[in-house]
């Protein structure tokens, strides 16, 4: 049988695995294509943006990351029952984010000199505000991103965790922060995350 | 009467823009806290991540503008009907908030030499490159952002666009991409939200 859904990215976690991991929970079946970086301008006009993730399903394509996991969220019961409660998966979601922009701008700075100097600079502050502030809001939430329960957001973490330790050169992110594991734990610990986790890392 | 909506952000447009053209649309009565840079510091210990915009409402704050944005969207059926428009609509919001990231990236450099070549590089590559890409998608969107007719991602884009404009130091965006400029000036033709900017700019 066809899967329901394509999903085209990188051959890495990145922007990807958080959809990835919403795909593998909801068990409707994916295709998990996997472009090596040197296909990429041949696929890359294929696409609606020219940028990757790509979502496709129904004979569509979608772009953005953040977008097709809300989309997903929504369609597996994981994003809240009102508005205001999708407004606060999406406010603690855009937290993270933030974080992940910092992040990269250190991580692909092409001056090294700049680049040593953004470390330096968001390793004292930045970072561990972010850092310190999504700690707090998933100790306020019960262990989770948001709404105190299980949403696309814990998603959202789990999927950029290895991501977001690696551009900030914070390979111990989880034994600093026990409660930010914690949530990246119990996502992969549903069987059907746990078995898509284990068969990439085979 | 308390008016049902209090928004709070800098006396500039920026990223709170969007939001306030949004609660002028839906004419439900707000107030249009705006808080000068040198107060910030006290009121910002009182915000949920220590950062601006925030609205508050039913005696509950809430940051992110795209966030914030999204909500009144879906209060004022400007977020298309099914999960597939609203995935629509946010992978183009996204498109949009991409460039606003490259743009922040070099304006808010503070390395002057880099900030240069941030600004010689970007003007020859990613900033034509995303115009074309978002004024390819109002010509195909009928003279919108997404779904071929109004949503909250006009007003994102209407609220943003001076800011982008001088971000990326090309303040003659509008001429340059007259479709651009047409989502701008259909959303401030709506009486409730020319009245706010007359008001504002009076």
């Amino acid at each position: 049988m066809m899967p329901k859904y394509v999903f085209h990215y990188f051959p890495i976690k990145a922007l990807g695995e958080s959809v990835r991991l919403l795909l593998a929970y909801g068990e409707e079946g994916f295709e998990d294509h996997r472009i090596p970086l040197e296909d990429w301008p041949k696929f890359k006009p294929n696409t609606p943006f020219g940028q990757m993730p790509v979502i496709e399903f129904d004979g569509k394509q979608y772009a953005q990351s953040i977008a097709i996991a809300r989309y997903l969220g929504n369609k597996y019961g994981l994003a809240g029952d009102t508005l205001e409660d999708k407004l606060e998966i999406d406010q603690n979601v855009y937290l993270i984010n933030d974080l992940r922009t910092k992040a990269a701008s250190a991580n692909y700075e092409k001056d090294e000199v700049i680049k040593e100097q953004k470390y330096k600079e968001f390793s004292e502050g930045v970072f561990p505000d972010y850092l310190e502030r999504i700690n707090a809001l998933i100790i306020k939430n019960n262990g989770y991103i948001a709404l105190g329960k299980l949403t696309w957001a814990d998603f959202m973490f789990a999927g950029l965790f290895d991501y977001l330790g690696a551009m900030m050169r914070m390979p111990d992110l989880g034994k600093r922060y026990p409660a930010l594991q914690q949530v990246v734990d119990r996502v992969y610990s549903f069987p059907s995350v746990k078995a898509y986790a284990d068969a990439v890392s085979a």
